[in-house]
């Protein structure tokens, strides 16, 4: 058996998780010599060719790019070099990332008559220092608006625990990359819960960093007063020591507001000790189905939490974050949807239109909210740690579906899997999305949101780390 | 005589400019002990009442409080104690500052219902510390909407040095009780340029620091995207003390972006050896007559400036600040302009109502144009130190003027005050505005904006202490 051989078939654990550790026994040896990051490649190569006709997750494959990559890890190993952190980790981004050479498409048929990027996105060359190799360009809904990538350009992501279902959106192709064990860390975008939305369906592990902290330079904007940037990962771990490869303070984004890198891996396994942990009640809980107050419960008890939480004017967050995407996002794209309005993507054209033409006093108001708000927000920290909610209201949703009942009320379904995501980025928290497997699914995942102050991304990380060491939250194999 | 009519009446420099020093030896003589705080307040006070009904710059007088403040100045320093920096400074606010247990009109007849504050806004408090004394608040235009201080409700504020003139806005009260004499100190706000103008047209110091530098908490709000407050004085030394009394990092303020205080005071007099002085040419010359031309090259020669500099996309920014301005203030007070749009000033009401009906587009591409213009503008800083424009295309005006002609192009003469302050803020870098007194203005007096990179007040304060210092700028006396 081969070096590689070792490492192809990850284990699962008696609760059905798989094995969290095998990307990161992985890196060690490559670290160690005992792997070629060729190997790891080709066998990653190989996953993405058995199972993407079924998920539809990659847009783009950047195969010369990655065999080159990975093969110059290989001549620094054997050269005697000391490796960077993520030598030989292959991943994947979504396809709003700039890529040297290739069309950003976000998502777009528009943008596929750019020109290709001149350089890296500022994240892409972060990660491709840290050792990392990148395979290629991920799915994703229309210029990341929407939270079911049913793109009618690419076609739907479909979801790698059931390919009938939506894998959840914007970033889809990057949860579901993840989920089907295409690639083990992938890059997204989070506006209104574009990572936590499919990391919740996907069941794989999502961080969405506080609002500032990562440098955007080099991506295809959305809404630039909200949009952040994060990873997506197969272990909790791993999402942390990503997220600390990512971290720099940009002198070059006036949008990233970090004012030093901090970071999260030497701290990611201290556990829960003296964290004052919460769960979200009211509008957390109203908008949540069974299943999904389920997964609160489950990792609420494992984190012991202390008691519920009332999130203040969650319900006026979404609408004012409403207000502000539409009216930036429409603004953005004004003189296509002037020009070409039938090149856009039929499912988000009219909210695209509808958004550029509110009146401006909305768009204020809305502004002037969220300073309120987040003031509001921000004392929920001084008495928890760590406050936790539903990622999405239900599991994943067929392809196609219009309308879902949330308690009885009647709710536009493509719009409502972001019904608890988007009061808590529009704070700016930083926030873990943990795959947990609550009963009444049919199997399916649903994600926990782990919800810190923000710029204390290490309380969420040690929270998720703690749900993972306790059996509760993690991934499970696809039946692709 | 008695200690105090020593310093009664300033003297005049052969240029004609008033002893700046003056208030400077009042601040030591206190410190001293040979200056009681309570006879330099009854001196302003004699002031006031003397001049006021000419010029009418004080729409409330807080005399239990002065008189209250400046006894336990004269207090302390009788029991020994060593007397904070500006110790028995008699000044006065906008009235858009709090005042504790004062309503804070903001130049408006409905704020007159609301009830008084509860506490001194943030920047007041920091006066009050530094042992200043508070004598009251001054006249501006409605919301600092506007750049003559023509007030319907309060009626006009008068320049001293021409009681048939405008003083300038929306800080006119503010520059003009420093013009006249009555406070040596007052703070104002500027948006547009409601301090620059005002300072420019009464002929006194006045700094807009950089944008997020100074604390906004417990002022009524305007724009808040480009609000700053900021001091005027009677001499730049003195501007630069005030400036650092005032400067500290509000934690309760989200929209203090100071990270650290940076005193100016300990290098404001090193003078402009080593820096790179540049003159703004192109649209800041387009839209200056000849006054203004002149005025800057008296300061340009003065600071030994090495060239032309063309300022990017400043007639842009202009065009975005006002739509900015006018969504956001039109928005703040849309319920009002509903229900009762009579009670507004009648020469702002319009564009109020008119700037909250703006389709949400043209804000979301002015914000996303700000982004670009002031990574431009931030450019300018790698070759330069400090830049010089005039800060009014003209001198003041008489109060009712319409129209204006600026080198053949007929202007609304209100709005044209700020053409030359306006796209400066839009950057938010900080300005300091230097009286000068070119020819051809029937001896009024002309501003200079010297201008500096974001977060370096100290350099525009350097060069404006050495344009006070040859004799170029100052104050004159006022023929009241």
């Amino acid at each position: 058996m081969s070096a590689a051989g070792k490492f192809r078939h990850a284990g699962a654990d008696a609760a059905g998780f798989l094995d969290g550790g095998d990307t990161l026994a992985r890196l060690a040896a490559v670290a160690r010599g005992e792997l070629r990051a060729r190997d790891w490649l080709e066998q990653c190569i190989a996953r993405v060719d058995a199972v993407d006709d079924r998920v539809n997750a990659f847009t783009l494959r950047t195969l010369d790019r990655a065999r080159r990559e990975a093969d110059a890890i290989d001549a620094r190993r054997a050269a005697g070099e000391t490796l960077p952190p993520l030598a030989g980790l292959p991943y994947a981004v979504k396809n709003l990332y700039d890529i040297d050479g290739e069309v950003t498409v976000a998502g777009s048929r528009i943008n596929r008559e750019h020109a290709p990027a001149a350089a890296d996105a500022a994240l892409v060359q972060r990660l491709r220092e840290a050792g990392a190799v990148l395979v290629g360009a991920l799915n994703m809904d229309e210029y990341a608006y929407g939270f079911t990538t049913e793109n009618t350009h690419d076609g739907p992501v479909r979801n790698p625990h059931d390919p009938r279902r939506i894998a959840g959106g914007s970033s889809g192709g990057s949860g579901a990359a993840v989920a089907a064990g295409q690639v083990p860390v992938t890059l997204g975008s989070d506006t209104n819960g574009s990572i936590r939305v499919p990391a919740s369906l996907c069941g794989v592990w999502g961080l969405k960093p506080t609002f500032g902290r990562l440098s955007r330079r080099g991506t295809y904007p959305f809404v630039h007063s909200i949009d952040h940037l994060g990873p997506f990962a197969d272990s909790a771990t791993l999402l942390a020591r990503v997220y600390d490869a990512l971290q720099f303070v940009d002198a070059r984004d006036p949008a990233c507001h970090a004012r030093a890198v901090q970071p999260v891996a030497p701290v990611v396994g201290q556990g829960v000790q003296g964290l004052r942990v919460g769960v979200l009640d009211g509008y957390f809980d109203d908008n949540a189905t069974d299943p999904a107050r389920a997964a609160v419960r489950m990792a609420g008890r494992a984190l012991g939490s202390q008691g519920l939480v009332e999130w203040p004017d969650a319900g006026l967050a979404r609408v004012a974050a409403f207000i502000i995407t539409a009216s930036e996002g429409g603004s953005l794209h004004l003189d296509d949807l002037r020009r070409r309005a039938d090149d856009f993507e039929p499912l988000s054209v009219d909210r695209f239109i509808a958004g550029a033409l509110q009146p401006a006093h909305w768009v204020a108001r809305a502004h002037r909210f969220r300073r309120v708000y987040r003031e509001r927000v921000l004392a929920l920290f001084r008495r928890w740690d760590v406050l936790l909610a539903p990622a999405t209201p239900v599991s994943a949703l067929p392809i196609g579906t219009e309308w879902l009942d949330v308690n009885g009320a009647t709710q536009p379904a493509r719009a409502a899997m972001g019904l608890l995501t988007q009061p808590v980025s529009f704070a700016g928290c930083p926030v873990v999305a943990a795959p947990l497997w609550p009963d009444g699914t049919e199997g399916l995942p649903l994600g926990v949101q782990v919800i810190a102050a923000p710029w204390r991304e290490d309380l969420a990380l040690r929270a998720a780390r703690a749900l993972e060491r306790a059996g509760v939250a993690g991934l499970r194999r696809a039946a692709l």
